[in-house]
């Protein structure tokens, strides 16, 4: 009774606080809040085991709040607790650093942010359904670690409609992260109304036992149903036979202020009257349960920090012929064509050999992009994660796998990384430096057709690396290796760079240009295939092969462009405008994607420096459909080196008139 | 028997025709499509109601492959029987034109592909997990034809790991789209080994059950176990009370050919003595099952086409003051100030009295995208459908919306269709004539933080806007209406247009602007909200009336700048070069995004006719965080009209340099 008593006498003062707090904030969701007063008290002051003075601790247990837009009720316990909080110096927070919730200045961010400063929270959510993944991929870096710690979950009930959601459970049974708690908090309502009868409390829960689960179906406000309930996971996070623990909660919206459940008050801030109805009557039911708060009778658990210490040997690494002839298939060492999906395979290997913080995941498509090299060597046991046909799960999963002190590498078809933009931004909000590389990328693949062709994803990963982190460095690279050298050591450079990086590797074995030997490849740079005077050709990835037969044919023309392989983005400015200067002004970018990509880039640097520059953009400029070979593609497309040479040449003559 | 020894010997036919069409292919999955033999068989022969030489008619049975790659089997089926093939002038299918599989010129492309001249297909598949969702919206748009056509949907074992399936079975169950037959084909193996327990055929059909579904779970290698699966979902397709019908079969990759099955051989073509001896062994097998084919034993049933006769009165549609008196909220009709979402509520209401093809979906904001007028609006009972929180289904389903003859609009956070990009890229594949609205996009909904804003999108979609249908016309448009004005005009353009839009609305209520009465807001056009001669402003959305805002400061200083809103991408290339010409071939754009949207295209203009301009680009150049105001946050990120100005004033003063 005691127990209860005080998590009552909490929960209730919690959520006074997140109803004052966003009423200060003029917006947010403090009936959410309210629905989850009693779990986050119990969770937050009695069951996880972190410490306050270091709450992104390894070792520690972790809240993943999925249904983020309930962040209030957290940030009430931080400010009562005071958990540290800010970027760079940290404080304990305090009931003031709540009221600036959501100030442009405030660590306390609308959603739950960590990148602004507020360390509790292990990943950015709010864009719904991804928390469960995340704290999928903390708990396997937890057990990597040899640790015991939990990651809880919170999820809400219409979040669960997202497929993720079932991606995500359905990953956790496989691997049997039995370290993630996930606990369904059902108070009934979404954002325009009732939830559906399929997310009903019973509807969840029988479909979680048909699952696997062992489920327990609580009283979301029983402060001993839910320690008994957090409980029963304990006894069976670190086990791999007994059956995972699932909690569903009926919670109440706008709990402990009838006056908030009367209607669906979603995303709205309580102020005036009504905030002051809500925060008597919230006192109205701290008398009816005689809630008592009694120092003592919580206590937030000291975690069990324990960490495997890891050597990183990088300057180990053989180079890109002595990896193809240890890790690579028969005859790739002495290779004169190689596909740049298998030099990433190689170097993904490479590196597990001599960084134990890699890790890899695939969707089912391994021996496509050649993460199965790394899946496959017995040395590298346990860090390779099948994530199945499943790609929004894996790229969150990711995440989780950053947070806990890993270097995700996550690999699929370039076309299916598609499935998880949404994912990947919230994974940019995060700052997480997760490694996507995407395989089969642009038309080259050709007989399969376009369902399994990557065509926007230049585009979409550019306006991402355009934005910039705080010490004003790109915040996410965009990297298109040309062949398997390049792809060999950029796999290398991205695992050595703090920040999250795009790879698109393309499935025909390519020839391995003749002047890499002496190249540096590195994030930001590009590459010089051959330096004429007459124009420049900047090309990427695949097309670079096709540039370099345009050459031979421009050549018999007499002409003679400059070639780059524009392997990065971003890249160097200045060296670009200057071989676009030293080239007659006259630049053709060559691209196997939709456009947006190398092409806008130059067009910016030309522009912004007022160049006297005539650019085309040859790119893919229709949907694309299957064809029998590369070339036949990329004729139907008008991208075949003869279209190349011939637009070159009218480049150069549309300058003359 | 006769029936059973009729469907085994078709069966095997059409097993050795994927056999041989892959091989001459040199590629495709012949093993995943002898899987599918015998459901195929009973479909195609003897169940689906359809015309051969009518395969897209309205009011037909439609067959979606969602394991898009096991498509050998249907060409089968379709060669065999002379199912009407090509674009434009069709033709019955052949042999020999299953024999062109994959060939750049064929009609038979590598997965299913309708654009390309199979129009069997309802739908581009191959990105897996998509099909359910796009036979829910057929079957949909059956029911609002009152008609009683079934949409039959064959997903993997493996791709049912995609949560979007579990999305769709979700929806399906809550709208009662029972005409939707969901047929699982376990053959155990996905592309890299076997299977997850989680999704065996006794795993499968139990979540099934749990979630509401009749299970049948058969032989699918058993002809009368199909065709009596399929009765019974012909008995609840058109019921709304009955426990809908759900099949299981269970099958054998590689059916027929023992030498197929001992190892995983997926998406691998038999070639040479392989082939031989696989085919040889399905005549053993056809021996052994005494299959023996039987005219007149199987026949294709004649649809019951029906379609409810349908007037469109796009003339009748009320000016934008008109609508928002009739349509929208108290005092919106003399409002000086309006969200641009607002007013998209408003045309959509407006449309659906005069336009019975459209039709609305959303994903639980309906109150937030306002939609919510549309659906709120007895008139246009059962033509809104609540997707949940399930953004990829809600799209996939729009696209089975319009093939089924209507036009979706569908909606909801910006931010939020991301999460359906790769669903919106297969849209494009199929050339969908959906209508995407995004709304609070960029970063004026401010408090709620960057898991809300929409950021990326612009890029995403222009990039897809720079493809070309086959009639040379843009395949996709993005529209960034700036004001309430432009945002009703623009949402009635997009449903007089016959191909794919996006469109972005904002949060707050904006001004509207007062030159808006006599522009024609149109598909690919702009306007010129202030003309000036010292430089040009390019803005779009939100951010327009910044610019205006910077304008006013610029007056102080002397500096008259023309402001132009390009609300459309693609826009008239010509009229914004001469702009820029007429302007001191000085550009600022103003952008609420990552980049890669206005401003670089702007810069391709430019470039690709040499002209000396000189550009610059404001757009969102870090990550986010709340504000409690839109000025704090645009402030943060330098976007505010302070920041316009000056950057206005300092390209004027680089030029000079």
């Amino acid at each position: 009774m005691l127990y209860a008593r005080a998590v009552h006498a909490k929960a209730i003062q919690l959520a006074k606080i997140a109803l004052e707090i966003t009423a200060a904030a003029g917006s947010g969701h403090p009936t959410s809040a309210a629905s989850l007063a009693h779990l986050v008290t119990v969770l937050m002051y009695d069951h996880m085991r972190y410490d306050p003075d270091a709450p992104d601790a390894r070792g520690s247990d972790r809240l993943v709040l999925s249904e983020g837009h309930a962040c209030p009720i957290v940030y009430a316990a931080a400010a009562d607790i005071g958990i540290r909080i800010g970027q760079g110096p940290s404080r304990r927070m305090t009931l003031e650093d709540a009221t600036r919730l959501r100030q442009i200045d405030s660590e306390v961010d609308g959603h739950p942010n960590p990148a602004e400063g507020f360390p509790f929270f292990p990943a950015a959510t709010g864009s719904l359904g991804q928390g469960l993944s995340i704290a999928a991929g903390l708990a396997l870096a937890s057990r990597l670690d040899c640790g015991d710690a939990r990651m809880f979950c919170i999820i809400g009930d219409g979040e669960s409609r997202e497929g993720q959601i079932q991606e995500a459970l359905d990953f956790i049974l496989e691997h049997r992260a039995y370290g993630v708690c996930p606990i369904f908090n059902c108070n009934g309502y979404g954002q325009t109304g009732e939830i559906s009868d399929l997310q009903s409390p019973d509807s969840m829960a029988a479909r979680l036992e048909t699952s696997g689960f062992d489920v327990r179906l609580i009283d979301g406000h029983d402060p001993t149903s839910i320690r008994s309930a957090l409980d029963a996971h304990a006894r069976v996070a670190t086990t791999l036979d007994a059956r995972p623990i699932a909690i569903v909660a009926r919670t109440v919206k706008g709990w402990g202020s009838p006056s908030l459940q009367d209607r669906n008050l979603h995303g709205k801030a309580i102020t005036g009257d009504a905030l002051t109805r809500a925060l008597e009557e919230l006192d109205d039911t701290a008398r009816r349960l005689d809630a008592r708060w009694a120092v003592g009778e919580l206590r937030i658990p000291t975690p069990r920090t324990k960490q495997a210490p890891r050597t990183v040997r990088h300057e180990d690494l053989p180079s890109f012929r002595e990896a193809l002839e240890r890790y690579g298939d028969d005859g790739w060492d002495n290779a004169d064509t190689l596909a740049t999906r298998k030099a990433y395979g190689v170097a993904l290997r490479a590196l597990g050999h001599v960084d134990p913080r890699v890790v890899a995941l695939d969707g089912d498509v391994g021996n496509s992009t050649y993460s199965e090299l790394f899946a496959d060597d017995p040395d590298l046991e346990g860090r390779f994660f099948e994530c199945r046909i499943a790609e929004q799960n894996m790229m969150s999963c990711a995440v989780g796998l950053w947070k806990g002190g890993y270097v995700p590498f996550a690999s699929t078809f370039g076309k299916f990384v598609t499935r998880a933009y949404d994912q990947i931004e919230m994974a940019m909000v995060s700052r997480a430096a997760i490694k996507m590389v995407g395989s089969h990328c642009g038309v080259s693949l050709a007989a399969d057709g376009p369902s399994q062709m990557a065509l926007p994803d230049v585009a979409f990963f550019r306006s991402i690396s355009a934005t910039r982190n705080r010490a004003g460095a790109p915040l996410c690279y965009v990297l298109q290796p040309a062949d398997a050298r390049a792809a060999y050591e950029l796999t290398l450079a991205m695992a050595r760079h703090d920040g999250p990086c795009y790879m698109r590797t393309v499935r025909p074995d390519v020839p391995i240009l003749p002047n890499g030997d002496g190249v540096r490849f590195e994030l930001g740079g590009h590459r010089v295939v051959r330096t004429g005077e007459d124009a420049l050709i900047v090309a990427s990835g695949y097309m670079v092969h096709e540039a370099v037969k345009a050459l031979e044919i421009l050549a018999k023309h007499g002409v003679r462009p400059t070639l780059v392989d524009l392997y990065s983005l971003p890249f160097d400015e200045e060296a670009i405008a200057e071989l676009a200067r030293d080239n007659n002004g006259l630049v053709l970018s060559v691209e196997d994607n939709y456009g947006g990509g190398i092409g806008s880039a130059i067009a910016e640097v030309v522009t912004e420096r007022a160049l006297p520059v005539r650019a085309r953009r040859l790119h893919v400029r229709r949907v694309p459909k299957s064809g029998r070979d590369p070339d036949d593609v990329l004729a139907a497309l008008s991208l075949s080196a003869d279209d190349i040479a011939r637009e070159c040449m009218e480049l150069a003559k549309a300058d003359q008139r």
